[in-house]
């Protein structure tokens, strides 16, 4: 029998579909799903749609598997090797590519959002998307490579020092990366967490109190935080625009004459580049982000329902979804 | 007959008064005022205050003069001496200053809002603070290193870059050195003036059409010149916050989602470091940054009146005033 995928079909619901397996072109490569990370944003994807999303799509953006074929023209790539599957393919050409920033390339497309994603038992991707994983790197630890390296990004443009102080808002599995990216990266951090749930689950959350930031990064999408993060920024501060905002709280109040006097910098973060995969990789496997302890949930894939579930109340942290996993009752 | 300071008292008006002229402190330096520059500052400060003048205060921020006495404990300076004066007087021991942004320093004191400027025949002045002008560099020229300064730092905050595309609003003083100094740096520049009066009298100009800019630097008080800042700002683009807006202005409406999906800056910028004095010296004696000809006036401190008239009917570009000259009947 062959294993369903996901398809958002219309915003509002998914369906599980049997999907044709689509045979690699001369330039790409056929993977088998071993794992696939569901994130807040593909919550988004389902219930309310998103800037990127084209449909009818098959989500997930968080890939990790096993090469299962190999286009004509690939090379340096084995059968059944591990992978990690960068989320963009990005023309090159551009002046974003040319600049070092293929996150905004004119032309991008962005697994589950443009083409098909993890959620299913197969994905086909370009070849200089995959990235084998470092040996010993465990492939359910290597999903949160996606989100990490969204975060390496967002510390990159927030442009966080050693020995500076990083204020990040909220505390859930983006969160949680950043506070850890940060100190491997010789910050303090300091985590605020708007939501009461999540708060009361992780416990030792502080409030901002008197604290002053050199960046603060926002990790909810929450107009009230970035308010919060605005009046917690030091002089010369970077204040990241990690998470998007609903169209109807998308401009909270900023006042020009704070920035101005106070030198502060608003800057946005959006996805990740190809480095930054790479680095995040590294991270993982040295232990320098260690992941492990924020998986909270591996369910089968035909249980997606209850994992969206977990995501929007806030109930776990980081959950997998395994679309070979039979689904058991529990 | 002792020359007059101009002195303001209370907001709105300002007086003319002999006033006691200071001995130099041991550190300090009494400097005889050649030429002082008027800027758009001068004319907020004197009609509705600024958020850092402490009264009653002598104005006058852009001073050129020559050192009259000498501090017992001053080296490396001699009487008669061309000097500029940057106007900040810094702790050099608080974050802002080991970071190397003494602009920002938490005790800083600016000449001619917390301390006595150059709105009179002298002005006492800490050693530090003086740079001798460069051997050729005309008195009247080296006053537009204070504007050419803080106009280094606004680029250096934006991050320009040569090769790319900058776009100014406003075509004032401070607009024509941001286009003239990014020219200087390798940039294509454009300037907008929302103004009509100044768009009439310099010629030209033309809007921001479809222009999309790596750096846009807003040198006008004017809330709408944000938001169209923000509207051609290309992807990573940086809006660099250099010009306050009034308390009723000051929160122009910022899509959080368009500063996220294009990674997009909103930098502010205020003032000026010691060394972007000494770049702006430079630039000015090399003529890398042409500045006699943005001189339209030249006036006796005693027609200040008139000269405040000027900037605020932006009939003039740079004018300058000299608090020797006798008040001849025009």
């Amino acid at each position: 029998m062959r294993m369903p995928s996901v398809q958002v079909v219309e915003i509002g619901c998914f369906e599980f579909r049997e999907m044709p397996v689509q045979p690699p072109g001369d330039d790409e490569v056929l993977i088998r799903v071993e794992v696939t990370g569901l994130c807040r944003t593909d919550l988004k994807i389902i219930r309310v749609g998103h800037r990127d999303l084209v449909l009818p799509r098959v989500p997930g953006e968080e890939v990790v598997g096993t090469v299962e074929a190999l286009g004509r023209r690939v090379q340096g790539l084995a059968l059944g090797e591990r992978v990690y599957v960068y989320p963009g393919v990005w023309c090159g050409r551009c002046p974003a590519c040319r600049a070092g920033a293929e996150n905004l390339c004119r032309e991008m497309q962005i697994m589950g959002f443009h083409r098909d994603g993890g959620f299913g038992p197969y994905v086909t991707v370009p070849a200089k998307s995959v990235m084998p994983l470092p040996d010993g790197l465990a492939t359910d630890e290597a999903v949160l490579a996606e989100p990490l390296s969204c975060v390496l990004n967002a510390l990159e443009l927030g442009r966080l020092q050693p020995g500076e102080h990083l204020g990040i808002w909220g505390a859930g599995p983006a969160g949680t990366l950043l506070a850890r990216a940060g100190r491997a990266l010789g910050a303090r951090t300091q985590n605020m967490e708007p939501d009461r749930r999540r708060r009361d689950l992780i416990g030792g959350l502080e409030t901002a109190g008197e604290a002053c930031f050199d960046v603060a990064v926002v990790a909810v999408g929450d107009k009230g935080a970035y308010r919060e993060a605005l009046a917690h920024l030091a002089p010369r501060g970077r204040l990241v625009v990690f998470s998007g905002l609903s169209p109807a709280d998308d401009q909270p109040a900023v006042s020009f004459n704070q920035l101005h006097y106070q030198e502060q910098t608003l800057v946005g973060a959006y996805g990740c580049c190809y480095r930054h995969g790479q680095a995040a990789l590294a991270m993982i496997a040295e232990a320098r982000v260690p992941v492990r302890d924020m998986i909270s949930h591996r369910l089968p894939l035909a249980k997606l329902d209850e994992a969206l579930r977990l995501v929007e109340t806030r109930a776990g942290m980081k959950i997998l979804l395994d679309p070979w996993q039979k689904e058991t009752t529990s």
